[in-house]
């Protein structure tokens, strides 16, 4: 049976796609990046979607596949190349030389050539004789992308080594290195694989000169250990915290057919995975009703403040420079989640294109978030509670030092929650012993972590009852007392402003402004005004670096909390398609909303931008407590009632007393029909 | 043993305070309010838990009890008293007779009254007979207290009534009456529990006129049925949700000694339970150190927009009113919560001063809230994570058609989440069919649910590290580029205000507002900064109604969403002690504030106000799904490392997979001695 056009590619399409570009460039060498599905233009799937919604057999289309490589001709100086190839027909169906001012996305093997440029490199070898590590320690190099290009530098495809030193004398390979932060940057030239420099790091304090200045020989002796891998706690891990077990003695409440259909408790959807976004969600029905054509986590940016060089390139996009799909954890049963568990399996590939399973990158399961919704009747005391389930989509990256935890979360009510969770290390540099900074706090002695900032942006591309949506304002305004329409000051009024062509707003508390998006074609029988889903922009701060610097003009979406624009094939990235070391977004929200389409009644996308302001704490290390933010998508007048009204009322059997009984509370009314408990009986 | 300065009174307790009371009053006959207790000075407390903490016998402190009661002599004219009695010594200590221009909270029993007066009010006869209601259909009249007086108006006692019709014909007594809302309110003078007035409601829609006009004798015949009662919805409850189960094999891992004293996870702390604040913590320490003195629900505002009359009078203050305790509900064991559930019990009292029990008006239990940290190391792909439990001490509240659940969220990294669940019956009004008005929004046919605001306020009495605090206001601001501070355009600062004195702010996300309530005595080693917990400012909406409004007036603490004062005993409450008809906040915040006191290293409070601007869509019908709201309260460089980086990193064997099987990701890391699986491993 032909796949689904938003299945991902399987091993054996991902490697016809490989083949097709093998055989259009003969006589050269082929450094593969990526190869992942190319989704099909919205035009062909909405068909195919019409006659699948319609319990038709829809017409298969053809397979396609993005194919991202360098191609390394006579001169040996690569050129990227992106080929869109049609798997089915085994043909190219577009190919484009990029141009050298935008860079590939890197891969796994280039930050491992940086850690073997900084072993064969003599000029790093100079840099690391002037220092003494304490007995016992060794050399740790942590690759980075090298950031956003300063003005004046040269546009050549570099990357960056943080340096650490891991004390080695416990010999457990997870001994935190973090702590240990070394004062000099490799750098290496991506084309030749050389360090051409090594940059050292002032570890000044406030009022220090923002240059390095004194040379510190013994730059970690002032350092402390502070370990997280439970065999190394002084004291080891905490044991009076008892076992809580999520069961689910009948299984699951959903189910998975081809690796990619879920559907739960009226909801319907596909899952994909690409090395980009990571996890997708396409095509979301729920109680048989459009509501998003796709669901994606477009990027992130995490900027870094402090002032001194060369940490104003510290700025990573941690979607568009490497992709959160190519960093996705392996997860892992009773570990990542509480449960029965579903793991989605994906397809990663090496450097010649081969296919490389990778297992686990998204998990599927369902959880309690507490009461849904409860009444009780005042006159008769009778209780009526149900419980909000969740179906959460899960996947999680690493980056280096960082971790984030990415989750769609539906509801039982048609609810949409959309969450992120930053964990991991936070990143540190050296500081003097007994010196504060303004860039930042020191968190372990020696170790200064910097001020930064975490931006999201999350692409919605709605369906809401069909693909002619309109986007709208709605604000709740306060109205000056007035004899004729607001006699006594109570009244407020709300007010709609359909978004007609493309533009950016920003959170407003002071208007409780929602954007609700509508399909003006479809009335709520019951209110008569427009379905929709609605969210509250998040009421985050924003990018804070200057309008005119590199790290600002290279985040232009993380400037304003919504973008609305028209949709278009292919245009899934917040920030453009090139993010590594650019120097001004291309191709992101900015330019899609430059253009001055319709976008009333239209297919249109909405951005929603939001972050953290992450000025650490003490408390963030030596791993930082989840720092959690949640998008809520709600329908608003998309139902003619709750549509979790009919959630089960009946009271959860294997919960217990703490004294261990099973039953009774005191008042002897629990449980069966439906019966929660009681309140007091005001009229009784 | 002596009762804890923070124990609830018994039923013992609360007849001795009556006794003492009614002995002070002979030839009178007594009208008992409430009965519950008065927390001794905190000065005689402070000294107490010192004692405690430092593990000696700490002096036992004599009991009090506040005791509201009426006294109705000769007259007949009821005068609202307040004693404070001192049980453990038998005898009076403060005595107040409230003035007529205060309310005493209302109780329950003066809401049967107001029933009670419908049904005998020839007036009230008269109005029902100009309507018919279809067949088998009866008169519900669910009392609200009045409201803010509007200008001209009586400071008389009044309560009013809702008038619904309720569908007979299912003979079940939970079929919902909130679908056919009557246009008439019955007033009834409290002294004389007589209707002095039925208000007629205008139903009309847009553009009608804002007076009752046209008369429907057959005001609820288009309204139709919107059932949430498993036996009544039209096909069930839905079948195919499979039951989630929280177990707990080896029990809690949560002690409580005296009913009061939680100990968990480094958490200690005591609950006590009153009728006007529900739930209240005391003393929270941390790992041994002191963190609040008390933490408390203070008030919430629910005023509605309709412009017309009287809907300007709907405006309940849910704690000042009647009681947030007074309303709680007697919970039930695996309807409210999943999982090991411990209850508390209360004493309420009836008219006479006589104690009742109120079983279960607070439970407790642990929950799971997913990934609390995690980290993989890149170099070896090894994976840590550890699980974010929290303890749950949670009460829920009925106030005629609406409930709030309250949770505070203690967790295993030192974080308190206080929880806001809004759920519930919208409170609507007729409006004739097909009509659409401004002022709210058809739920269902024939019902305009208004729109409306819940604000609250969370009253933090802080005790970081001791007594003596201070607030400081912490902000994020961006620099313009410069050559001296900002070369690159990278930076941003981080600029601190203590509060010298009281004062409110609002939030402000375009600065990353945060407060933090510091010690600058306790210095963190690490850090070299004050102690402190922060929390940021909760972003929403306040208060909408013009500022000479009575809505506005009564309500001053919901107009900033900070408020810091100084603490004085006895001022627990937002909007001032006295709510119920206020038409101006009196001994609130803003009160308060406006005592120029010194609040830098003091004992300060800080409340937080937060809230729902609610214009109901239809899928808040008939029970609306529950709208969230947190407030974060978080250790900041309060601890020398993250404070649970000792949880346990074990897998959880409980969980399976969605094919049944225990163990086995695919490529087989998983579990052992902390191993959480794998990432791919960058360096491989």
């Amino acid at each position: 049976m032909a796949r689904h056009p938003f299945e991902q590619l399987s091993a054996q399409e991902t490697e016809k796609a490989r083949d097709i570009v093998l055989k259009l460039h003969p006589n050269t060498h082929i450094f593969f990046r990526y190869i992942f599905l190319e989704e099909a233009p919205k035009s062909e799937i909405k068909k195919y979607l019409e006659a699948e919604h319609a319990g038709k057999t829809p017409e298969a289309l053809n397979r396609r596949a993005m194919v991202m490589y360098d191609v390394i001709g006579d001169d040996k100086i690569p050129y990227y190349n992106e080929s869109v190839v049609d798997i089915t027909a085994g043909k190219r169906l577009d190919h484009k030389v990029v141009g050298k001012e935008f860079h590939a996305s890197l891969t796994v093997p280039e930050f491992r050539s940086l850690v073997e440029a900084v072993e064969k490199s003599q000029m790093f070898k100079e840099c690391l004789e002037e220092y003494k590590l304490p007995e016992g320690f060794e050399l740790v190099v942590e690759p980075w992308p090298y950031g956003g290009l300063l003005p004046g530098e040269d546009n050549k495809r570099y990357f960056q080594g943080l340096c650490f030193a891991q004390d080695t004398r416990s010999k457990n390979p997870d001994s935190n290195f973090y702590s240990f932060p070394l004062p000099f940057i490799p750098v290496m030239d991506a084309t030749t694989q050389e360090i051409i420099r090594v940059d050292r790091l002032a570890t000044g304090g406030k009022d220090d000169p923002m240059e390095p200045t004194k040379h510190n020989p013994r730059p970690v002796d002032h350092c402390t250990t502070s370990e997280y891998v439970p065999e190394l706690l002084p004291n080891g891990p905490r044991k009076d915290l008892k076992p809580l077990n999520v069961t689910q003695p009948e299984g699951p409440s959903f189910t998975v057919t081809d690796n990619s259909l879920v559907e739960w408790q009226g909801w319907r959807f596909r899952v994909s995975f690409n090395p980009r976004e990571g996890a997708v969600l396409h095509d979301l029905h729920f109680k048989g009703r459009s509501v998003m054509y796709r669901l994606s986590f477009s990027e992130m940016t995490v900027p870094y403040s402090d002032a001194r060089y060369p940490f104003a390139r510290k700025q990573a996009f941690d979607f568009g420079d490497g992709g959160a799909g190519t960093c996705a954890n392996n997860l892992s049963l009773g570990c990542d989640c509480l449960g029965v568990i579903k793991y989605f399996d994906s397809v990663v590939t090496d450097t010649e294109g081969k296919p490389e399973a990778a297992p686990n990158v998204v998990c599927l399961h369902e959880q309690d978030n507490g009461i849904a919704w409860k009444h009780t009747n005042w006159r008769t005391g009778r209780a009526v509670v149900a419980r909000n389930r969740e179906l959460v989509v899960q996947f999680i990256i690493t980056l280096a030092n960082y971790e984030y935890i990415f989750a769609y979360k539906l509801d039982t009510m048609g609810g949409i929650n959309i969450e992120t969770r930053a964990t991991g290390i936070v990143s540190v540099v050296n500081i003097d012993p007994g010196k504060q900074s303004d860039y930042g706090n020191v968190v372990s002695e020696g170790a200064l972590a910097q001020n930064h900032q975490h931006i999201f942006c999350i692409r919605i591309d709605p369906a809401v009852d069909g693909h002619k949506n309109t986007a709208v304002i709605e604000e709740s305004l306060p109205v000056k007392m007035n004899e004729k329409t607001n006699p006594r000051g109570n009244y407020y009024e709300i007010v709609k402003t359909p978004i007609k062509s493309p533009r950016w707003l920003d959170a407003d508390i002071t208007k409780n402004r929602v954007i609700k998006i509508t399909n003006p074609s479809s009335i709520n029988p019951i209110s008569g005004r427009p379905v929709s889903y609605k969210f509250a922009p998040m009421a985050t701060q924003l990018l804070l670096a200057d309008q005119d610097s590199v790290q600002a003009q290279r985040a232009l979406f993380a400037q304003h909390h919504v973008w609305v624009t028209k949709h278009m094939d292919g245009e899934l990235y917040a920030a453009g398609r090139y993010t590594l070391q650019s120097t001004r977004e291309q191709g992101g929200v900015a330019d899609m909303v430059a253009r001055k389409e319709d976008t009333e009644n239209e297919d249109i996308v909405v951005w929603a931008t939001f972050g953290l302001t992450h000025n650490p704490r003490v408390e963030d290390w030596p791993v930082m407590p989840v720092e959690i933010h949640e998008l809520k998508l709600r329908p608003a007048d998309f139902f003619t009632e709750n549509p979790g009204i009919d959630l089960p009322t009946n009271r959860n059997e294997a919960s217990r007393l703490a004294n261990g009984d099973s039953c009774c509370d005191t008042n002897g009314t629990n449980g069966t029909n439906g019966t929660n408990g009681q309140a007091r009986n005001f009229m009784g």
